[in-house]
């Protein structure tokens, strides 16, 4: 059997649901060809007169999934840092809004950003997370909240995928927050960002359609209105759910069967049930329960004991998570949310993929998907999870190279 | 004027004493010659007929002076992964110490290490630091706890400045833990302490004396003993003082003209003011605070009040703060303490040089300190407390080069 490339003498974390916990494989092997994994597994148990044109000897590391990161705002434009600062140094909440701090900041920079300007200022966030052997990321939309900058954010956001050996997935998020034209008339903001969302899909620009269902977001009907233009269009979705208020997101991104429900602080149990049946997956993001200092922990026993997947992610964004490394969240998910590592790295691995709808494709080590690796200079893989700000990365592939 | 470098259209964060705040220079410029800054101030009042070797056109980057790290046990054997893995799998504390789990199973690895094991173990955290700017750090020993092992770590400490372009501080600290062949008798543990500090300190082995004065730790009298020793020995001491209960370490570590006294969460008021009255400077440690779940802060108003310098640290060890990123501990300081972007920046430069007491030499861009910086990309210096995970550094200078 010819293929491109063997990885040899490698242990491998699989991720393979035939296989217990990590589906851990000491002696292991990968092999792909046309940028797809054609074997995964034992070395004893790879295919006979495997013939590569180009052999990796692994001397015993580690080789995990390319780590994917489902939930970020990456394409944005300024910072935060003056904000961050001065809230540090006693400034009220009113003086920073006199000084149009806040998310609106984050709008006005980002609409007078260009496309070019927006793809060079996501470019050090995204190779930050590369570096950590990221393969697959999805970012979002809704700094723009008006058709011609929320479009340029996902143009902006494709091109990151040309820039780079990475995938994109792109969530329209429309329905992020009220923009200071709209005078505080939310119905008739939802009425203009239902009516964007046809043009820019026409565009190729959507992968799925997310909305902030909040109490300082938009409520219930707001966001079903959202869910079904998507529905119309045939796409699916997924939501800002029950962080900082209980709306019951959960149960309504359920009801239409969406991706992922992401922060969940304060959903409840009945909506931990709902998303089961409907195979939603729960999006965790502890940089931003830390950033924010929040108290209130999602609710993880209920999630558990309802077999619900939890995906975690960056949440990268630059009013509550500017925070650029998937590796420290896994950290974060164990040290802050007592997420087990099986979790942490299934969470940045399998389970994200699946809240992408990218399952078939991404986040296990397994004949027929991509062949996206992250190859680690470590002893066990609980080590991706326990250190704080170290990268042990030692090559990373994707799609076979 | 004839010099080796200059620094030229740089922002330039002084921390020089006689300008306010972080002392930051707009339109600046640093000249070197020797490893010693000669000037650094604004470009305007250059001397005149500056004839640099070398040039380095800044394009209005920021230069800070090099970071440095005041507290770390970055020299140890193993790591702490299999027992954080269990611990949150929910294994007991008993199940844990059969499997010789703690700071026992650190010690054991730390004795079977040789030397050289040692200082490849240390290189990767040290090179994470390197690459985030650190141009000084303090080792500590502590896992040996015997002449031999302890006197090792020390020496690896020292190798590392050999094998790296850094400065190292090398603190004893062999009153860090009981070892087991004491069998729990710390009168008699400390007097072997107290002795293994003359033939250790012999070697050149030993910049400072430090001690574990704690509830799980040693006594103030037992401590008291290790400084009475070490000020024999004309060593300064410092002191990892009222972390887990008030044990009234502060006053204790202020009594004897202490460089640092280090965690403080459970200081008083008393131990503050004394702190200040003797100039020892508070270590503050938030890692170790993350990395515990501990929800008492350090009593940081009290710090302020009374004007202790307060310097931030990784306290890099494998047991309570796996952490290699000063960045990180910067955005920690800031999002756990609520220090402000200035105490930061001070804490990992400034008060930090004299937590070590290195400020004759470092923690500032001054004529006559050692020419240590960091060259960094971004736009204002807030954004390396604000960004988590993220790392702007462009160059490192360390004496000159």
């Amino acid at each position: 059997m010819t293929v491109d490339s063997v990885w040899k003498n490698c242990r491998l974390v699989t991720l393979a649901p035939g296989r217990p916990g990590l589906g851990l494989i000491d002696k292991g092997l990968v092999a792909a060809d046309g940028g797809k994994i054609v074997f995964a597994g034992p070395a004893a148990d790879a295919p006979t007169g495997l013939d590569a044109g180009h052999t990796v000897d692994c001397a015993g590391r580690w080789i995990t999934p390319g780590l994917i990161d489902c939930h970020t705002h990456l394409v944005h434009g300024g910072d935060r840092a003056e904000e961050f600062e001065l809230r540090l140094a006693g400034a009220s909440y009113e003086e920073l809004s006199r000084r149009g701090g806040g998310i609106a900041s984050t709008v006005t920079a980002t609409r007078t950003a260009s496309e070019d300007q927006l793809v060079a200022q996501a470019l050090p966030r995204l190779d930050a997370l590369i570096a950590e052997g990221v393969t697959t990321i999805e970012i979002k939309s809704g700094y723009g909240l008006d058709r011609a900058t929320e479009s340029r954010q996902l143009r902006a956001a494709r091109r990151l995928a040309r820039e780079r050996p990475i995938d994109v997935h792109k969530s329209f998020l429309g329905a992020h927050a009220m923009p200071p034209e709209a005078k505080g008339d939310t119905s008739a903001y939802i009425d203009t960002v239902c009516a964007m969302l046809p043009p820019i899909a026409s565009e190729g620009l959507i992968d799925s359609v997310d909305a902030f269902c909040d109490n300082i977001g938009f409520s219930r009907e707001e966001t079903t209105r959202v869910f079904d233009t998507a529905r119309k269009l045939g796409l699916p979705v997924r939501l800002h759910a029950d962080q900082l208020a209980n709306l019951h997101g959960a149960a309504l991104a359920a009801k239409y069967g969406a991706l992922s429900a992401d922060h969940l602080e304060r959903a409840d149990e009945a909506g931990i049930a709902a998303m089961k049946a409907s195979g939603t997956v729960a999006v965790l993001l502890p940089g931003a329960f830390y950033f924010i200092r929040e108290t209130q922990l999602p609710p993880i026993e209920a999630i558990r004991r309802h077999g619900v997947p939890i995906a975690i992610s960056t949440d990268c964004n630059p009013g509550s998570s500017p925070l650029t490394s998937l590796l420290l969240t896994m950290n974060m998910g164990a040290t802050l949310f007592r997420l087990t590592v099986e979790e942490c790295i299934a969470g940045a691995t399998r389970e994200a993929a699946k809240a992408l709808g990218m399952w078939d494709c991404k986040g296990s080590l397994e004949a027929g998907k991509d062949c996206d690796l992250a190859i680690w200079d470590i002893e066990r893989p609980a080590e991706l999870v326990y250190r704080i700000g170290f990268n042990p990365l030692r090559a990373r592939v994707w799609r076979g190279t």
